[in-house]
């Protein structure tokens, strides 16, 4: 009753579904990855009125997965499950987007609040009447969990949540119960669009540091700027941008980096990762005596196994947190009008160049007769291949570690999980990125998976063809999880896997000749013709091709190899 | 140096890892379900040296579902996965088994200790140094959590974890750092097997409890026997039945208890689920003065929406924890052993008898010119089909109800999700099942699956494929989530799916004519030729076979239609 009446006093009362989903639309989203369940079926309802497509998933991990590329493209995205059962099966999904900062607003919807207060016996519960067990884990791994179980505080936990969400960069979780789902909020609310910009750092505090940022700068003979994955996750890019064409300083990116600095730049050097750089470039960042590194992730993949050598007295670390000046540590400082300032007050500098990387085929390839397509080959023709403004994701494996060896057009938007590295991921990720190209007009997305991790999400091509969607597949064939058998188990049967028809699945999961095209690829000749196709390299081209690319089961980038050497070495170590 | 001289002192040294294969084979495992990952493949070097099969699936999720399979075949199964990305991927199919009280052994391989302890940014974590987050969220899941990160706990802390597993009949997760599975333990531990034993309930009690039973069961006038899920899952199933026998008590079934009975004594009579009782079933059943209930789970879709009608006060619940006589509790007395001196003691009793199902095919059924195969025509005719020791699996949805209407032959297993009820469950246990079949001599593996679930999990097929299984499998074409039209959305684009060429993917996934055969069923004539095909229904016939069983995408069982009303309902409410 009471109720009721509050509802009444609203001028402008929506009820909860349309407020969250209206919220969703104004920051970004148009399209919510997602399966069917009964506990979210109510709320589905809501989303063609806010303006959103429903993907419509085959399972909810894949959907995570292509959340998660979503957000990569489109700066956040939205992903809706159902409790227990669909939830869980996103695990997955939601942990690697929290360790790469990727924005997933994950709602799930759940049973009514009266059934969780009296601990009902539904299904999709553990029969226990705890209904906090699965929030529970996803606290692990999410930056803020919301759960709308009273219609009065929904539209602030709501909005609380997907501001979280996108500034911290990280997944959020918002429980919508089906009896909330059509209470009465404040609609009036959405008239004022959610603030997203970043707290503004200490005045006093940001040129303090500024100062002794220029100070090292000017002092430095040789420096270098090295962009990492937080540069392009915490939305310092256009900052960075300035400062590296502004200062002409020799710059590189680590693996996570890659495409986040335009690679046609005069002053780009290629991809730094200790022993797994590109040719020339360890000797170049290791002998600077400054290096500005932005958004640096130190891991083992992203180093080539911890081989990364610089030492901190010769560091500027710039994060979303903080700045690090060799030992001298600044929390709290964020790193975006901190790179803006330095630009702008670091007048001339001296400047040392570094490298110039190039898509140039390697001579002992070029010279071979063999017709097999070799990784040494394969990575830098891609290069001469790509286009501006393409969007290439690379699966963890040969791909993730080959396209350091890729040097990109301008613009190129990179996506790969090399710190979660969750096989699969790729394929799952692809149906999001693709669709929010679409939704961008961008007009090339581009897979390269393994046969090893595409069978573990392979459906999602199915989503992609049910969506209308044209990314072009390069399915590498190479008998198994080979970047397993760099590490451990050479020929060990559990590294094999079960000998797919991989091209015959696209028509399988519904496609037509109008909506999709096969391709088997064995030789480098035949992949020259294909990528002289101009039909098949269009990005006019509506629909999705999918290529089988026959590759050695033995090979792998040379980055792979020494990484995966000293993860055995690692994983045997007391 | 000091744990070197203490694995010097032990007799006879087994590693960490063959100690606990070794352990596992002896409680029953034959086969280990999984995926290989960095922090496990040292660990799989020694699968088989322990004589264990690794069924090496195309990912987590369904490795899950199929170790769960496999555990209600045979007893209890194993898992392994590797850190984060592996795991968690699993993470629904392990709630499910803790909800269903299945005992899977999940073990999870883990970085080295020394990368734990330092906190090191490996792949594969979320980057913040925090090695515990994943097994934080499987506490909420698992019955027990075993860290192996010490080897002189290391045998202890696995033999525990297995015990575990297997008395409380649900999953346990084990953490095995690859610097462990090399790390020595005492092998002697391996000649006592494992106390697999309950404890056994305090004499003096049980006896009362025992007591109190007769003197109800005595003075009851029209006695009936219900038996549920628990009475299967909590290994009471042979003191049951001697229950059942001796007595001649009318005796029926929750659907979670179906197969639990030999449906061919004379006693049998039938599915009580409330509102969705077989004919005859409820009038019978609420009518009683006394339900020796055993192992009852009163979940909504157990129950056809909470419609069960049996008053506390004409009740006797029999558990694992505990026995209930009217308001009387008795906890702490495992219901086995008071069974089986019920049984012993009880005498003569006062026999009103209950309906006779049967399999005959409902009279509308079999008047109708319709040629289209209905669900009201399938699951009776379906039940004179199957033989005696069939293992068969129905999906959550039209099959997992429709399965109420069928009367089993005897020794047939059942296996569904209707509590946990997270669809694409099916496909994966059935890959488990029929391995655990097979080791058992077993001759059918059926699953009934709809379109929608299967898309969640078809790549199973692959595995089942590369393991040379021969299970049946029916895929009920109807187009889309038939349960959640019938819950809300009935023609909701949500509740559609892509059209795919299902009968196409056996060969796609490496089947051959020698390892499988595909058919397609349109009517009922069609079904009928395909069950007389001698060849198809042959438990001697080693192919896997294929059905594409098209049924209208509008039709459903009544007690789904009644279940889904009443969820419906509650969905809705305050």
């Amino acid at each position: 009753m009471a109720q009721d009446l509050r509802s009444q006093e609203l001028k402008n009362p929506v009820d909860v579904a349309e407020y969250l989903f209206r919220r969703l639309h104004q920051v970004g989203v148009r399209s919510v990855h997602g399966l069917p369940g009964d506990y979210n079926l109510v709320a589905l309802d809501y989303l063609p009125k806010a303006g959103l497509h429903w993907v419509g998933n085959c399972n909810e991990l894949n959907a995570g997965y292509a959340a998660d590329g979503y957000a990569r493209v489109k700066g956040i995205s939205a992903l809706v499950t159902t409790f227990g059962v669909g939830e869980l099966s996103a695990a997955n999904a939601i942990a690697g987007a929290y360790s790469e900062y990727v924005p997933i607003v994950h709602v799930v919807g759940y049973p009514t609040t009266a059934a969780q207060r009296d601990g009902a016996l539904l299904h999709h519960t553990l029969g226990n009447g705890d209904f906090n067990a699965f929030n529970k884990m996803f606290r692990q791994i999410s930056c803020a969990v919301s759960l709308l179980n009273d219609p009065h505080e929904a539209a602030t936990l709501i909005d609380n949540a997907i501001r979280e969400c996108y500034l911290k960069s990280r997944p959020v979780y918002i429980s919508l119960p089906t009896d909330i789902v059509t209470k009465k909020v404040d609609g009036d609310r959405l008239n004022t669009p959610l603030d997203l910009s970043y707290p503004p750092n200490e005045e006093e505090k940001e040129d303090y540091v500024v100062d002794v940022i220029l100070k090292y700068l000017h002092a430095a003979k040789n420096p270098v700027i090295l962009v990492d994955a937080c540069a392009i996750r915490h939305r310092a890019l256009e900052e960075t941008h300035e400062l590296i064409e502004k200062s002409g300083i020799p710059t590189f990116v680590a693996p996570m980096g890659k495409g986040a600095v335009n690679e046609t730049l005069p002053n780009y050097g290629g991809v730094y990762a200790g022993d797994g750089s590109n040719e020339g470039v360890r000797e170049r960042v290791e002998s600077s005596d400054l290096v500005l590194s932005i958004g640096a992730v130190k891991s083992d993949f992203n180093t080539a196994g911890f081989t990364y050598r610089v030492s901190k007295l010769k560091s500027i670390d710039f994060h979303s947190y903080g700045i690090t000046v060799r030992y001298s540590e600044y929390p709290g400082v964020r790193m975006n009008t901190v790179i803006r300032k330095v630009t702008q007050k670091m007048g001339k500098l001296n400047i040392e160049a570094g490298p110039k990387p190039n898509n140039n085929i390697p001579h002992a390839e070029l010279s071979s007769s063999e017709p097999t397509i070799t990784q040494a080959w394969l990575w830098p023709r891609l290069g001469q291949w790509l286009k501006e403004n393409d969007i290439v994701i690379t699966e963890t494996g040969t791909s993730n570690f080959g396209i350091w060896e890729t040097r990109f057009p301008a613009n190129v938007t990179a996506i790969s999980q090399v710190l979660w590295g969750s096989i699969g991921y790729a394929t799952g990720s692809c149906q999001g990125a693709a669709l929010a190209a679409k939704e961008k007009g961008i007009k090339r997305t581009i897979l390269f998976t393994g046969d090893g991790s595409f069978q573990l999400t392979a459906q999602e091509v199915s989503t992609m063809i049910r969506n209308n969607l044209n990314p072009i597949i390069f399915v590498i064939c190479n008998d198994g999880y080979t970047i397993e058998r760099c590490i451990h188990g050479w020929k060990a049967a559990y590294n094999d896997i079960q000998l797919w028809d991989y091209k015959a699945l696209p028509k399988v999961f519904g496609g037509t000749p109008e909506t999709m095209a096969v391709y088997r690829v064995e030789t480098k000749d035949e992949l020259e013709k294909l990528f002289s196709d101009k039909e098949f390299s269009s990005g006019e081209n509506d629909r999705l091709r999918f290529v089988e690319l026959v590759m050695p089961w033995d090979d792998a980038p040379v980055a792979l190899k020494s990484t995966a050497e000293s993860a055995a070495k690692r994983n045997s170590q007391a």
